[in-house]
């Protein structure tokens, strides 16, 4: 059976973590110099452990098994948000290495190729999940080339100063039976339910919509009630009614959010010329997505010219649509979650964007989660017992040994 | 009979025009140098026409008729908005001037006693109403050394760089029969309905309202429903339920703005932690001041800890009461009105605040509105056809008689 060094595990964790160390968090957003060199150290350290491991022009950590395969793909990403935690990513990455690395150990066994891999700019510094969408070809030139930072730097830039060619790798043809990437859960389901474990069945899919209300600005005092096109009431008015609206569609698993809102110009003694919201909803079945979809349209045309004012919506950014994982993947982690961790696991779906997601349009995906102390998660206390950790892996090794024999 | 010059007195309201013209608007915010131009100018019309006028140490200007009274004190403010109309405050005070220059040319009879004013700053660019306030013993000591502009600039550092003492003038114990003070309307019901008049009953008192939702910022897509305390949602909520609420308590004259809400952080994928609305109502009845303040502290209370939301309310500013004018001075106009436009005037009330609201405090008072052209005021476009606008003064010139003869 394949064994992993949890000792190893938890020290590669913890040097991982002093790339960008800020108390108990890190900040290592992607291509930075500290991104740069914590790629270079896991790259070292995949070479050190007999795989074949180059950063890519994109900046990608990819170390390649000398064995043959069919082989297993498997990590997560090594960048951080603005103010991120020391798990979000490095988990999953530090994960691939010691698995890819056991199966070298246990190479007797010429089943057990597995390549680890480091995504770079999950969380979107430049575009989300730009390292894995680049690796799948996913990622058009017109997006390349005008993607830049906050601060304004083009990514183009960034990876000329880091020596990068923006060239990715791609899958090799035929190599992989399917991709594998653990993460924190984000989320305090596991720990409310007493559970250690979760496989994920979906990736919840979402839509982002910014809905525009355009009335008339006039004096608050001396404009009576009936001649009024006031945005901020027609807004609130719609707010109320999509809240309510999405609430009785929703299942358990859909979540909805109007994050920012605004009306122009925002004075006590002027009804508001206009005003804005935006509203994102989240869902992991694509026919609720429609549905809520479908229903938020026909609120916003029912409410367009009541009490004069016009109210239009429209995508505030690319649909994602649910990706499911893989039944096959899936039951191999279940079978493993049971085998080491008997009732204390749940599949369950993950409210939160990863690069599985967009791996999971190319090849078979799954992913394991781990509880999040307090579910929290982007933020420097974001935390997981050593216990969680190590046992993780160990169920991740058995469901990989269990795969690659099938 | 009275009679008034129409000639002169549109010449006086264009040339004090010229004073901050801006196109067809005029810029004279108070205490300027181009708004205490056009007070001297005022003066010296004043002292012309044989009254006997100075500008106090605040910058009101009063222009005391020799007659012994009891007299009416007529006039507006000649200071404007930021960018402003230029009958708004101007009309009164021309009309003020233009009365009590046609009473001195009729002083056979030694009953039209009557002093012309332009009070300062009803702007509130240091303070609202603060020259007919100053003049009435409302401005505190500390209100007077606390107000400052915009601009950071003191009150009294501005009326020291204007050469005046900071001392207004007060009323003469025993010589005010009462207040009259002409306005646009800077609504459109007189347009509407083809009057030519308006007859003040109240000027309309006002609530001002910040209430505050504080929640738990969260995770957009991590966060179930029923563990969020969502401060946006609950804005949102509270928002519908008081624009139903005081939509059921409300009477045709009362007005009610959200004119500002916001939420912080304000992103797309979290869960908004607090949120922020400015809620403002007007009404001319106490009574239904106080049903619709009780309503909604009662609502807002009710709403507190929902959702583990936190709302408070509290004022955003001094309330102020609605105003009723003197029925006396009311009939005077009234008749006054039919008398020379039977059938084309109406009893209103203002739902602007007003100099004469405070005035109302001390002594009787009264206004004569006449028609705003498309109900524009506080624009560059304000403006009021002259026929209006010589009728308006006629009719007060009437009333003045007959307030004086009773």
């Amino acid at each position: 059976m394949l064994t992993i060094d949890p000792d190893r595990l938890l020290g590669d964790l913890r040097t991982l973590r002093r790339f960008g160390a800020v108390g108990t968090g890190v900040v290592r957003q992607s291509l930075t110099e500290v991104d740069l060199d914590a790629r270079r150290w896991l790259c070292e350290r995949m070479i050190d452990s007999g795989l074949d491991a180059r950063i890519d022009g994109v900046g990608n950590v990819i170390g390649r098994s000398p064995l043959e395969g069919p082989a297993l793909l498997i990590g997560s990403h090594s960048d951080t948000q603005p103010a991120g935690g020391w798990l979000d990513g490095a988990l999953g990455v530090v994960y691939g290495l010691e698995i890819a690395r056991s199966c070298m150990e246990a190479s007797v066994d010429e089943r057990l190729a597995v390549d680890a891999v480091a995504w770079v700019d999950e969380e979107g510094t430049f575009g989300t999940c730009l390292g894995s969408r680049s690796f799948l070809g996913l990622v058009s030139r017109e997006e390349f080339e005008r993607a830049t930072n906050d601060a304004g730097v083009s990514l183009a830039d960034a990876l000329e100063a880091a020596g990068l060619d923006g060239i990715a790798a791609l899958p090799e043809q035929g190599r992989y039976r399917g991709y594998l990437e653990a993460h924190i859960e984000q989320g305090a389901n596991l720990e409310r339910d007493d559970n250690w474990l979760g496989v994920v069945s979906t990736i919840v899919g979402s839509r982002d919509f910014t809905i525009r209300f355009v009335g008339q600005q006039n004096h608050a005092g001396t404009t009576p009630m009936h001649l009024r096109a006031d945005a901020a009431r027609a807004m609130i008015d719609v707010g109320y009614r999509i809240n309510r609206l999405i609430g009785e569609l929703a299942s358990r698993s859909t979540v909805w959010t109007i994050g920012r809102l605004s009306v122009d110009p925002g004075a006590a003694s002027i009804v508001p010329g206009s005003a804005e919201m935006h509203l994102q909803f989240r869902d992991p079945e694509l026919a609720m997505i429609e549905a809520i979809d479908a229903a938020i349209h026909r609120s916003v045309s029912e409410a367009d010219g009541n009490d004069r004012v016009e109210v239009t919506i429209e995508r505030a950014s690319s649909p994602i649509d649910p990706a499911r994982m893989d039944p096959v993947l899936q039951r191999h982690m279940a079978n493993a979650a049971e085998q080491q961790a008997p009732g204390r696991w749940v599949s369950m779906p993950s409210a939160a964007v990863h690069d599985a997601m967009f791996v999971a349009e190319v090849m078979p995906a799954g992913m394991l989660f781990i509880p999040s102390i307090g579910g929290v998660s982007h933020d420097f206390a974001e935390n997981t017992s050593d216990e969680d950790i190590v046992r993780g892996c160990e169920v991740m090794a058995t469901a990989v040994e269990s795969i690659l024999s099938d």
